[in-house]
């Protein structure tokens, strides 16, 4: 690796815009932290052509390792791992596998992404299932919500690890020493929720845990901020989270409407531009952006397709607060302590 | 019953501010219509007091049925089929069970009223478990989402069975001859989602349904307003109502937040008063308040615990277009045909 502590892989050629959306995130991160060194993967000459364009993006950040091909959002998993074995997205893989690099992140095919780390960088010892883990901004700050779609079935098992990884996974990020952790269900009472859900709960109470376990949570409630971090089976998580999603767009798109739909309006959002401006970056989605895949023997981070720019900015921030946190670090030592 | 054609029971004591918000509500209804008779339980003397309030509720429209005891919130359903048999929520059950009403609305214990209905009214022949249904304001209208935490456990059958019933309410509130019906599920791909909900999904593209079957929806495509019955087990269900319940709170408390921080932002919220009014209604819960409890041999209305008078106004309204929709007749004729 390079003379720097931490390294990143990138794919650069994954999701929509790419590489371009890519290379000026890395510029927008550039400008911000220089101590961190990029294996970026993808079609050279592209990769050339839009950091060309960047005065900030110096020849000691960054190598380019040039791959032919690339595993595209049409492709099914299966396909991938079949013909994928040139694309960005492996190599890109394969160099947190070989040590040459410290964590991937990628913007292209989500199924594709998790199966093809799983297969190369591996799972933890202890751990079963990788999870996908996101960031939920609430009234204090930012929760950890997972799993967010990797385990459609979940059972008492994956609710206790990832209780613990998530934990983790928020210490490392937000360095607070006990974080809260609390199970989504469909009541706080004991008695609510599926069978699994009431093993988990009562294996939870019982542990003795490194964070604060404080019960159950209801979907109405994430947003207090009173809770850290948040689990899910994957099923309800993904749901949830694009429940969540389409109601933000639902409102601001009544809003825009109503305030577009007459001259009086017209000149009320001119007025309130800059309050309105406020309104937008306070809900920014491209704040949150970038799926953490936990339990593998290092972080993936997926950020998301239609991300610009600045959300990948975004995605590369969580990652190097990730790497300077040392969380795999932190997950490995509380699955040794057991 | 009464001359009117439809009769309706109400629980006057559950829920906050009860019977004041129900009175209230009762009044608001019958300014716009007077063809509705109702069946009030509760406490007589508080009953008598409240509508001596409001000129416009007329001793043709109602009768009052002296109630001592009422089901509170904090107790178990045990407790409620124990010692309940008394109560106001008990009794307004027992008139539809009677056939003195054709429904009962109550925002009194979620879980005492279901099981209470199920004990007493019955589920309809063919039909194994009641569900709870709920109207989620679209682009384009209103859908109709449901399970929303009746049944955690859910089989092939209940998706199958609830597509149905579903298609049939909402035919009897909208007047729409062939409703489309869409899972919920974490993808739009057919090789997505655990094994009862692709079952279900095979089951329903076979049949001959009397509704257009749209495949699987995903929790951001609610809000399109494309499908308009939404078919999801009660876990997940809860769980995203509960969630956009919540993002609805944060986001508007978020724009109060900004523009009530500064001078400039509450002057310019004076000046936009008129259209952020707007904006709050075209939002406002209280349209769409009202569980609907599906499936068995009468409908039972859930009014929100918190819900206000104006809600509660909704919630008559809603069981009256579904008394007037035919919903029993329409999904006995469905089960009946099979």
């Amino acid at each position: 690796m390079s003379s720097f502590n931490y390294t990143i892989a990138i794919d650069a050629m994954g999701g929509e815009n790419s590489p371009g959306k890519v290379i000026e995130g890395l510029s927008l991160f550039l400008k911000e932290d220089k101590e961190v060194f990029f294996n970026i993967f993808g079609k050279e000459t592209s990769i050339v052509k839009e950091i060309s364009q960047y005065k900030n993006i110096l020849p000691q950040n960054y190598k380019i390792i040039n791959c032919e091909s690339q595993i595209e959002d049409k492709n099914s998993v299966r396909d991938a791992i079949k013909v994928g074995k040139d694309s960005s997205m492996w190599k890109a893989i394969e160099s947190v596998k070989n040590k040459e690099s410290h964590l991937i992140i990628s913007s292209g095919n989500t199924g594709a992404l998790l199966v093809i780390s799983k297969l190369l960088i591996k799972m933890m010892d202890g751990i079963d299932k990788p999870a996908i883990a996101g960031l939920w901004p609430n009234f204090k700050g930012v929760s950890v919500v997972m799993d967010l779609g990797a385990n459609i079935e979940f059972n008492e098992k994956n609710y206790v690890e990832f209780s613990k990884i998530g934990a983790e996974l928020y210490r490392s990020i937000f360095d607070k020493k006990d974080p809260t952790v609390a199970l989504l269900n469909v009541g706080s009472e004991e008695i609510k929720g599926h069978e699994e859900l009431k093993n988990a709960f009562n294996a939870l109470s019982k542990n003795k845990n490194n964070f604060n376990f404080s019960g159950y949570i209801e979907g109405n409630h994430i947003k207090d901020g009173d809770v850290d971090v948040i689990i899910t089976d994957g099923f309800s998580g993904n749901i949830a989270l694009k429940t969540a999603e389409g109601t933000v767009n639902f409102i601001t798109t009544e809003i825009k409407k109503i305030f577009s739909n007459s001259f009086f309006g017209k000149v009320c959002y001119l007025f309130s531009f800059p309050l309105f401006k406020k309104v937008k970056q306070s809900l920014d989605p491209r704040k949150y952006n970038g799926g953490i895949f936990l339990g593998l023997n290092a972080p993936v981070i997926k950020s998301h397709g239609s991300a610009d720019s600045l959300a990948f900015f975004y995605s590369i921030k969580l990652s190097v607060k990730i790497l300077r946190g040392g969380l795999v670090k932190r997950i490995k030592s509380n699955f040794e302590n057991e």
